[in-house]
């Protein structure tokens, strides 16, 4: 039996409009799941460049190692998605299944084979029955549509409860582009990156290396700043194209002025998706923000906002909906980087709970209590050592999650 | 209702002997349990010698701060632990809670201050209510007797299901001393160290220099070497008293080859103690033992081993009797230390699983799955780089876990 849809997800899914240049079709390879779409084929048109941040992982997929290769080039036509297997830890039979899904695609679209990106999502170890995609692929290529963003976002869910969509409109000088965007991922999630795979398209115009910048900056505050359970996957992959199809004054580097609205709005959605992932945390009930201020820097504000985002104990007791700051102080103490214990603030829903070292004086517990029953939980700690901050997002760790993840291949 | 005792529990206790220079005592002060002893005083000869290790934490709590300052003079005289309240991040209140504590039982037993030791455990950011701890003192001081070593265990409890204990008997030269061990711990568990208090005494007459050498370097392969949530308490506290009263030739020096037996014997004490806390980590089911080779160094191999234990996807998989190594796969690869994807091999219960960068042929899962339903449970990886070696060990993540601390406070 599925595990019912998450309570965090969103009330309806948005409709991402078409974009010029990029056509979609999904279907049921049978490659794992019955009765369900698990293969992505998105068509790019020509010229369309490309840029990728991937896991950081020292056993990360065959995939990914042909993304990063083929990326190099920062040109792409094709991108192939699968769910249900992640094509990972199966040693020269990983990077053959690669290779045919390759093969496949690039003389269907009729583009180079470094044009045609793969991923795979899923179980880990097991070879991936690449002749069901091979097989698969002309189909799909006949069902290539621009309106079809819904079914592309559910053909690459695994564990997720619900698809995972955004779109945003934004102006480079006097064009007007288009940034649409899907993501897949609800455990496995911490940075560097996580099971997470998402694919942000644009109509807009950019090189490469331009688009790598953008990139590399917006996931550092959004993908890299999320956490579901500590664990990273050998999967992560998360891309943006860029189709050109949309008319707007040359940019040729990132810091172009003209780019100023487009990176906040890239950086938004990049945000939306992220939080996404989120809210759909395997088990998931509490959507959690927790700021860092006060921190030596702001790589130390993250570390520390990571050890408090990643402790079961405070996770548990978020999810009991009990204001345990003493917890927080804890994960505080145990991330290593610099804290001033008797200077440490911190806040739950706005509220002072704690500062100089102890309980704030005449600590009542009532609107705290009153937060911690709602859906979005939020902390804030000042460490008083210095300036740096940073902002993190978790989930609370509940016995869905545990329900979900002893029982995930069986 | 308190959960039930881990069934990874021992099914007897050990009766530990009288240990010459050590009398004990415990009450039921009331600091936040009822009708359940909550403090122990160990009186000690004089000519007692010590050494401790302590949490690594930046926020650590007002009894670790004056064990480290107290501690550097090595010399013991009294113990006084309290369970229920870790007097931790309770600021200038903390230290004058240690401070009136450490008075009263110095004049109880007529002692330095600086030969008083305390400890606490319990809520993190609560006040403690010291007066009932001086008021209790010398009650307590009236009941102290040798042979109390099961009642010293069960008044530092506190989420753990049973009390902790070992004994054991060395050489040291023609002389045979005793070694008695107490310790407590079942969740914030996780090298550097735990929420765990552990005391060892011994009759033997060592330097406090030699102990503290003995100590730090048993420690490591022991407490340090467990985790049950990868969160680091702000108390955590391992000591190690020697009264000098058995008869046994001098030593001066760690080197000395008449310590290699007695360093042996403590180590094996040390690692017992510790597996005890693991075995009853929160809401455990299995014991999970981790062997990690072929890494670039030994600390290489124990933070891989570490990557592997606080997993929560693995520790969820095990809990579920899943053999699930793909997990293992992941975890690796997120340890940051150097791996190679293509040698890696796995062992689960001493059965090949993974080589050479994929599933072992012909795989046959039915010896694994057998293995992965006992209640031992053993991991093995080479990470195939090098001749690093390093054993750490931890419990599965249930539902039992999130019982507990979804609710701990209330």
């Amino acid at each position: 039996m599925a595990p019912p849809v998450s309570p965090l997800a969103p009330e309806a899914f948005p409709h991402l409009p078409p974009l010029a240049g990029v056509r979609l079709a999904s279907f049921a390879s049978g490659l794992r799941y019955k009765g369900r779409a698990d293969l992505l084929l998105a068509e790019l048109a020509p010229g369309t460049t490309m840029a990728g941040v991937y896991t950081k992982s020292l056993s990360c997929s065959a995939p990914v190692d042909w993304c990063r290769k083929a990326g190099a080039k920062g040109k792409a036509r094709a991108l192939v998605v699968n769910s249900g297997n992640a094509n990972a830890f199966t040693g020269k039979a990983g990077m053959e299944a690669v290779a045919a899904t390759v093969a496949s695609a690039a003389q269907l679209i009729g583009s180079k084979e470094t044009e045609v990106f793969v991923s795979s999502t899923g179980t880990i170890g097991v070879p991936l029955p690449h002749e069901k995609i091979t097989a698969a692929l002309p189909k799909v290529a006949l069902a290539l549509k621009a309106d079809a963003w819904l079914d592309a976002a559910k053909a690459i869910m695994t564990t997720d409860t619900y698809p995972k969509l955004a779109s945003r409109q934004a102006r480079i000088g006097d064009g007007v582009v288009t940034i649409n965007g899907i993501a897949k991922g609800s455990g496995m999630i911490a940075p560097d990156m996580a099971t997470m795979l998402a694919y942000v398209f644009t109509d807009a115009a950019l090189p490469a290396k331009v688009l790598q910048q953008l990139l590399t900056k917006g996931a550092d505050k959004s993908f890299n700043a999320i956490t579901v359970d500590s664990d990273t996957s050998t999967s992560d992959t998360l891309q943006l194209f860029a189709t050109g199809q949309a008319k707007h004054p040359k940019i040729a580097s990132a810091s172009d002025p003209k780019l100023k609205e487009f990176r906040a709005v890239l950086d938004a959605l990049l945000l939306e998706l992220a939080h996404l992932v989120v809210k759909d945390g395997e088990g998931a009930t509490k959507f959690v923000e927790i700021r860092i201020a006060g921190a030596a820097s702001a790589k130390a504000a993250k570390r520390i906002g990571m050890a408090v985002a990643n402790s079961p104990l405070i996770k548990t007791a978020i999810a009991g909906e009990d204001a345990n700051w003493g917890r927080v102080v804890m994960a505080v103490g145990k991330a290593g980087e610099k804290a001033d214990r008797d200077r440490l603030m911190i806040r739950i829903g706005g509220f002072d709970v704690a500062c100089n070292g102890g309980a704030v004086p005449d600590y009542d517990e009532t609107p705290v209590a009153r937060h911690m029953k709602g859906r979005n939980i939020l902390i804030e700690v000042d460490v008083g050592v210095g300036k740096g901050k940073a902002t993190v997002w978790t989930c609370d760790l509940t016995h869905g999650y545990i329900d979900i993840n002893g029982a995930y291949r069986t």
